[in-house]
This record gives C-alpha cells, sequence and structure tokens, in this order.
C-alpha cells in the first residue's frame, strides 16, 4: 500500500486561523485516510482543538511557532520578521526539508509566495512560478494561470506557463490531454501582443503530449469553459479573476435586491429558497484557492476566509497534486518542451 | 436656440442594418427634438421604413452607398474594400466634412476604428485613440477605457486616458469632478508594471482640474463603482469587459437552471418573474456601446446586436457629447496635463 501523503498546515494563515484549520484537517482525513498532518502555530490554540478530534490527533504532530504572518503584511515584511520563525516559513520548510509532502496556507498570499519562492526555488528550467486558479464555468471547472503571482513575461514563460496548467489540468480535471488557449484579445487589427503570438506559434509547432493547444481565447471564453487550461500572464490573469468575482458579487445583490423588491418577489424568494442557495454557492467566492506551480514543491493557498469544508478542500488538491505526481509531470512536459526553448535553460528574461 | 445636432448613421452596421437603425432614429428624435440625421445605406430599404416615421423623414436626409462592411471582415479588408464607397466609410466622412457632428455606426468595431483613424486622425497631441464603456456597477455606471483600440502604452498613454475618461464623464455621469483609478494588481511584492505606477505619479502630482485621482483600483473595484473612470491599456480592459460580461452571461444561465431545478424554484420563478426580468436587463449586454475617444470628431459605437431602444441610447450619447462639446472639454484638460507631458507633444511611443 502507498504510504501516508504528509500535509504540512500553516495553522495561523486566514481569516480564522486554527478554528477552522484543525476542523477543516478532520474533514480532509475522513475523505482521504491515508493523510498524516503537521501543525504549525501557537500549539496552545491547536491542541486542545486537536482534543475533540481524536482521529486527527492520532494521524498529528504539533510544531509550536511564535510568530504568526497577518494577512496586512507586505511580502517583504514578512520575510523580515517571519523568516525561519513563523508558522508559514515552517510550513513551507517542512516540504522543504521533506518532513512534508505539500504546504497549505491560508495566509496573505503575496507572504506565502514570497518565502515559498526563497525557501524553496523554482523548478528548473522555470524560473518564474505561477499562481494557478480553479474557475467556475458553464462546463464545470477550468485552470487559468497566472492570476498574479508574477507580472508580464515573454513567450517561454507563457509555453511554461501552458505546460504547468495542462500537468495541473491532467490531474484535477483528470484528462489525458488537456486543451489550452492562450487568452488574448479579439479585435482583427490588433492580433495581441507579440509575446502571446510567439507563444501561440511555439506551442502549435511543439504538440507536447498531454496537451492540446487550441488557439487564442477571449475574455468571454472564461465563463463558457471553452479549454480546459487558460493562460496569461500574472497582470491580466489577476485583474481577470478579480473582475470576474466581482461582477458575481454584483450579481448577487441583485438578485436579493430584486428577490425583495416586491411582495410577490419576496414570496417568489421563498418557494426558490433552495435553488437560489445553490446559485449563492456557485457564486461566491472560488473556494478551493490556488495552486503554487513552478516551485520545487507543492504549496497550496487556501482562500483566506475559507470554511472548514473549502479549506479541506484545499487540503484533498494538495493531497491529489501530491499523489499524482504533480512535480514529475510538469518535469516531464518541461523536458519536452525544452526542445523549443529559444536558449538553453534559464535563458527567459526574468521580469518579475 | 441652438441649432440641431446632425448624426450620420451608418444604416448598414449592426446585425438588423435598417431594420433597426431607422426606428432607433425615430426614438431619439421623440426624446431630442433637436436632432437631425444622414443615414447612409441602401436607399432602398432605408426609404420605406422612414416612409412610416413622417416626422423622422423631414428630419432626414438618405445618401445612397453600395457597399457594406461586413461584421466579419477584417479591419485591413474593410479598409481595402470599404474606403470611401461604403456606408461605414460615409457616416465617418460626413464628420469629417462637417455635413454632420456626430458618426454612429453597430458595425464592426475593428473596421470602425480603423476607418475612423484613417479618416478622422487623432487629436493632436493624443496618439492612439481609445474605446471607452459604460460599466454598469452597484453604485449606477462608470466608464472604463481602453477597452480594446490599442494594446499597451506608456505613463503618458495611461495619463491621456485618464483625461480623455473624466471628460466624458463629466458628461455622461454629469459630474464635475470625476474620480480617476488605474486599474492594477494588489499584490503588495509587484505593484503593477512600471508604466502604471509612472502614470500614478503623473496624475498625482499634476493635480488636474475637473479630474480626481484616487489611486491603484482592482478588478473586483469595477462591479463596486469604486470610481467613476477606470483606465488600463486596451488589452488588459478588453479582457477585463468581456470576463465581466462573460461571467454575467454564466450567471444568467445558472439563474434559469436554478429556476427551472424544481417544481418549487419553477414556482418561485413564476412569481419573481417581473423582478427576474428586472434582474436579466441589468446582466445583458452593455447596451449602450462604447464611445470612440482621442479622435477629432465623435463616433459612437452602437452594440452590434443593439435593438432599436439600445441603439437610440447610443444615438442620445451621440447627442450629449456633441451638445456638452466633448472634444473641447479633452483639448481643455489635455492643455492643462500637457505641462506633465515629459517631452513636447507627439513624444510618446506609438506601439500599437
Amino acid at each position: 500500500m502507498a504510504s501516508d501523503i504528509r500535509i504540512a498546515l500553516d495553522a495561523m494563515g486566514g481569516d480564522h486561523g486554527p478554528s477552522v484549520v484543525v476542523p477543516a484537517a478532520a474533514v480532509a482525513l475522513e475523505r482521504r485516510p491515508d493523510l498524516q498532518f503537521l501543525f504549525y502555530g501557537e500549539a496552545n490554540a491547536i491542541k486542545p482543538l486537536l482534543g475533540s478530534h481524536p482521529g486527527l490527533a492520532a494521524k498529528s504532530q504539533v510544531f509550536h511557532t511564535d510568530v504568526a504572518v497577518k494577512m496586512s503584511d507586505k511580502p517583504s515584511q514578512a520575510l523580515r520578521t517571519g523568516r525561519r520563525v513563523s508558522s508559514m516559513w515552517q510550513t513551507i520548510e517542512a516540504v522543504k526539508s521533506g518532513a512534508a509532502d505539500c504546504a497549505v496556507s491560508a495566509g496573505n498570499t503575496g507572504a506565502l509566495m514570497a518565502m515559498a519562492k526563497f525557501c524553496l526555488h523554482t523548478m528548473a528550467p522555470i524560473e518564474r512560478p505561477a499562481i494557478a486558479a480553479m474557475w467556475p464555468t458553464l462546463r464545470g471547472e477550468s485552470i487559468v494561470l497566472d492570476v498574479g503571482a508574477t507580472i508580464g513575461g515573454d513567450a517561454q514563460h507563457l509555453v511554461d506557463l501552458a505546460v504547468m496548467g495542462a500537468a495541473m489540468a491532467r490531474i484535477v480535471l483528470d484528462i489525458d490531454s488537456p486543451t489550452v488557449g492562450l487568452l488574448n484579445v479579439g479585435a482583427e487589427e490588433i492580433k495581441g501582443v507579440e509575446e502571446v503570438r510567439a507563444a501561440g506559434r511555439i506551442l502549435r509547432e511543439a504538440t507536447l503530449p498531454n496537451l492540446r493547444y487550441l488557439g487564442f481565447v477571449e475574455g468571454d471564453d472564461l465563463g463558457k469553459g471553452a479549454v480546459d487550461v487558460f493562460v496569461t500572464e500574472g497582470f491580466t490573469g489577476n485583474i481577470a479573476l478579480k473582475t470576474a468575482e466581482g461582477t458575481a458579487r454584483q450579481l448577487s445583490q441583485y438578485i436579493r435586491d430584486a428577490m425583495g423588491s416586491s411582495l410577490m418577489a419576496r414570496i417568489g424568494a421563498l418557494f426558490a429558497r433552495p435553488a437560489l442557495e445553490a446559485l449563492r454557492a456557485k457564486m461566491g467566492p472560488r473556494a478551493s484557492g490556488g495552486v503554487f506551480l513552478g516551485l520545487d514543491g507543492v504549496v497550496i493557498k487556501a482562500h483566506g476566509g475559507a470554511d472548514a469544508e473549502s479549506y479541506a478542500g484545499a487540503v484533498e488538491l494538495g493531497y491529489d497534486m501530491v499523489r499524482q505526481e504533480l512535480l514529475g509531470k510538469i518535469g516531464e512536459m518541461i523536458a519536452h518542451a525544452n526542445g523549443f526553448r529559444p536558449m538553453p535553460a534559464h535563458s527567459g528574461a526574468a521580469r518579475s
């Protein structure tokens, strides 16, 4: 039988800290009994919570830390005050040292990425890590990356994103050859930026295994789920993600307003309540957080406001990434793509 | 009394051609009696339609054209086959020649922009035109630009966009000093691209009249209407616009599905029908189309699928722009901003 997957948890991360992280681990363990946990954080806060989950306690270790990175800390600040000593750092370092297979944190995204880069480094020849988000679509879910790890990027960076996204899609979407599209603008006159066109040429010519490049896609293809993996650099990806989240919140507000706008509408809302609640769940924030790709280790970012169920989803995402060998799959695909690198490894301009 | 505003209409533009454009003009004329129209297109199609609107016919001229730009034409193709002879070209040329005060078309956006640039040129010292969209928000409406006229741009381009957007906001939002934000990413580590930061510095230092610069905004501020004018270059702006439209369509589909998901939900939907219909209107495509800014003339793009009511909105938008002197307001504000241009006029890098 395969050995347990060991997840390091930043118990102090997120809006709710251990009060969500511990129950979340219990939920995940129920569904994935071959899990073990390493909790990093305030031991006095974690241990009593573990007391009410004896099954979880038996598969957990607690490592006390004195420092917690704040949600408001700047990455540079977090590195200065939290390096080595914070729960976030030690969670990542557990992966680096081999004590854990995967790190999960609901903490400050910028700080988490800065520490992950500093501690784990990128996986050669990838120079710039990315954050991949799960995007709910009319077809199910797609992967969108980069949603804000770095800004800008040359064609090679976009190709790396495509490869890493496809490797992740093989695991989370369970598709052997995921479809990939490059986010671009539609106007014919302006066929997009040169980097995007060049990346398109590379992807078309490379005919990589386990990746079906379908060409350019546009912003409105995201909601349709036109491809399994949407690739764009982090500036546009971050703005697209937040625009979609903002639009969903705006429309939720419209629905609430509409459903309270008249007596008839309120009666209607009463009848339709279960349907409206199901709808609300679909429109909520992207529950499962993001996956950090391109690092020499698996790091999962849970949503800062995640509840136990949604945090458990992030843990299981990490479990799947390790069990199905995300890093190996990326490495394999990168080796194939490498033949198409314009220059030897580490030649891409680092512009972050 | 002020003289009539003369609107040139590309009767062949859009999905429905004269069958929408003529009734739309009648609707607009009812609300703005000081309008006159110049119709360009297939005279045999336009004249019978005018016959059923005698009030409109009395204030209209029809100019026959043989060529219509297709929605699928590439801009270069449209310019090659449609220059001088197409209804689209002649609609724009009417503004150039002074025969009309404003051009409105529901045709192919790329072709319309290419022809408008070619025929009208940009308004010095502005080098690159922009498309500004009205964006429905929880506070009402904001202006977002550029949503796809050109790609990329230096700090000066972003400052020009801010100034043009503010001038437009003074008219359509009726605010003396509209608030302006630069779209950026939130992660602290990556404070956005250098161009955006540099534009922020210029806007902060310039303290332009009729413009209140509020700093950086993020994708989720769009739906909130955090500022009156959102400024970004055309690649990101186009993707943000289409992502929001796609998300709205996706959620509309979710609502339809939810409201048919059970007998109770269907009963609820019956009661809530008027509220749901009002909601649908809010979630539909941006009805009023876009305004082309930075050209030496007023050009309005109506939505390709516009119905008569929505097309009439585009005509009235054009009316307001002319009546309240959009070009004069832009010129004035640009003159103020000019003191902050890093180099003499026309120095900005043209990268389109």
